[in-house]
């Protein structure tokens, strides 16, 4: 977790099952906080709350995360030996709920058969990606982190989608003393919900949001020190919506989360 | 909806988001009820509560659904116009939970632009494929459904794993008239969960059961009249864990729902 992430995320314990914390202004995409951000913010209180790192979490976007003070409720439904589900729900000042959470938690166990049917994306340099500067992602966020987008996939900010629904690139934070630093659970929440979504690159979707209904993350392994490769793909884009799915490798070219979320393709009158 | 299914997933409200229930003996594998049947009797509490189908579910799994008096607890989170979401508990006879859940419902907008990676399952017909009887599938809830699988996703019943981490198969119900019936989304929320898990067609994983610990479904569209035809699989098993995704697809080839579990490869000692 970067510092500024930790910052920003951080709760207090104010009761039992109640957190305090505060959305941060400077994690926003045109005002309103990232939804991973969001997402990683109440994964705090559920991971106090559990004692344990999450193995699947849910979030519903119920409404923008607005700057300030904010409450975190978690319910620890069931704790067992080997795992905890809590669910969660982010209230922003005005009390009313931006999000809602569901989650298991629990210690991985590394070890075991494994088959992969998979690899990490192939992409340059860091330094031959594309930083999204605003108003691409726009606002503090994209300062925040330095996402940067294979060329290939970036194009529709010149209006040149590339026809194929994915997204590929790599997730890091700016200071670069935390790009050798372990990432951890945090930051990978965060990553698979940093990236454009996908249907930028379908020319039929000529659309410059996509807003999500839900994200679903699978933390499959702890991911060692070194930048995480990202890839996004959706294969069902019909009805006003479509599923994305991500995959997130570490340096070790091993998967460490993966993630699918429903969004929504605004259409005129829909 | 079978008859069946609409008899043992019937719920009457009787409080404000309190729903009574019975979770039926015979939907059961080996003793405790289907995770997708669960599913299926939860929804239908959260969809009278809400009004709508769902468009995203995600379940939980905390303990076996033992037969008998069952309660639904439903919160209705938020309301908009286009969509509601909601959180649920299905607890049994003894108050403990068997199933935490949390989703978003709303009508389909059908329209638009559509761009679709992908194709049902090639299927022998429906006779030539393998319907699993117990102690493969087990007891009650293989009598309640008629699937069929692959003959070639099938071979792990007499040891011998196809290799490959996938099964695909015909989603029917046994009463012949009800498979020209149209299905609805609560014949999806069983479908996603009532097939052999894909890590049986795995040699390295010489297990009897792989407990699912969340399932997510995303409905897609509303099922065309005919039987369903299902594809699972898994591309990352590692670390005691595999993902499922599963895709059901109606009788006019449309994608009608996604699903994606994550679940457990029991390991000794682990």
């Amino acid at each position: 977790m970067s510092e500024e992430l930790g910052r920003a995320t951080a709760v207090t314990k104010v009761g039992e099952g109640r957190y305090a914390a505060t959305i941060a202004g400077d994690w926003d995409i045109g005002g309103n906080a990232n939804g991973g951000y969001l997402i990683a913010l109440a994964a705090r209180a559920m991971v106090d709350a559990t004692g344990r790192p999450p193995l699947s979490l849910t979030a519903h976007y119920l409404a923008p995360g607005r700057p300030g003070d904010a409450t975190v409720e978690v319910d620890v439904l069931r704790a067992g030996r080997r795992t905890a589900t809590a669910a969660a729900r982010l209230l922003t000042a005005d009390g009313s709920a931006a999000m809602a959470l569901l989650g298991t938690f629990g210690d991985q166990t590394p070890g075991g058969p494994a088959v992969v049917d998979g690899a990490p994306p192939e992409l340059p340099p860091y330094d031959e990606c594309i930083r999204l500067e605003p108003p691409a992602v726009g606002s503090g966020f994209g300062q925040r982190v330095a996402v940067r987008q294979r060329p290939e996939d970036s194009g529709f900010r010149e209006g040149q989608p590339s026809g194929v629904a994915e997204v590929r690139g790599w997730f890091r934070y700016p200071a670069e003393p935390s790009t050798t630093e372990p990432f951890d659970v945090f930051d990978l929440l965060l990553a698979t919900d940093a990236f454009s979504p996908v249907c930028f690159n379908r020319p039929e979707f000529p659309v410059g949001w996509a807003p999500t209904l839900e994200l679903t993350v699978h933390v499959r392994a702890m991911p060692a020190p070194g930048p995480l490769r990202c890839r996004f793909r959706s294969r069902f884009m019909q009805d006003g919506m479509f599923e994305e799915d991500g995959e997130v490798w570490d340096s070790t070219d091993r998967l460490v989360a993966q993630s699918r979320q429903l969004a929504l393709i605004p259409r005129p009158g829909a």
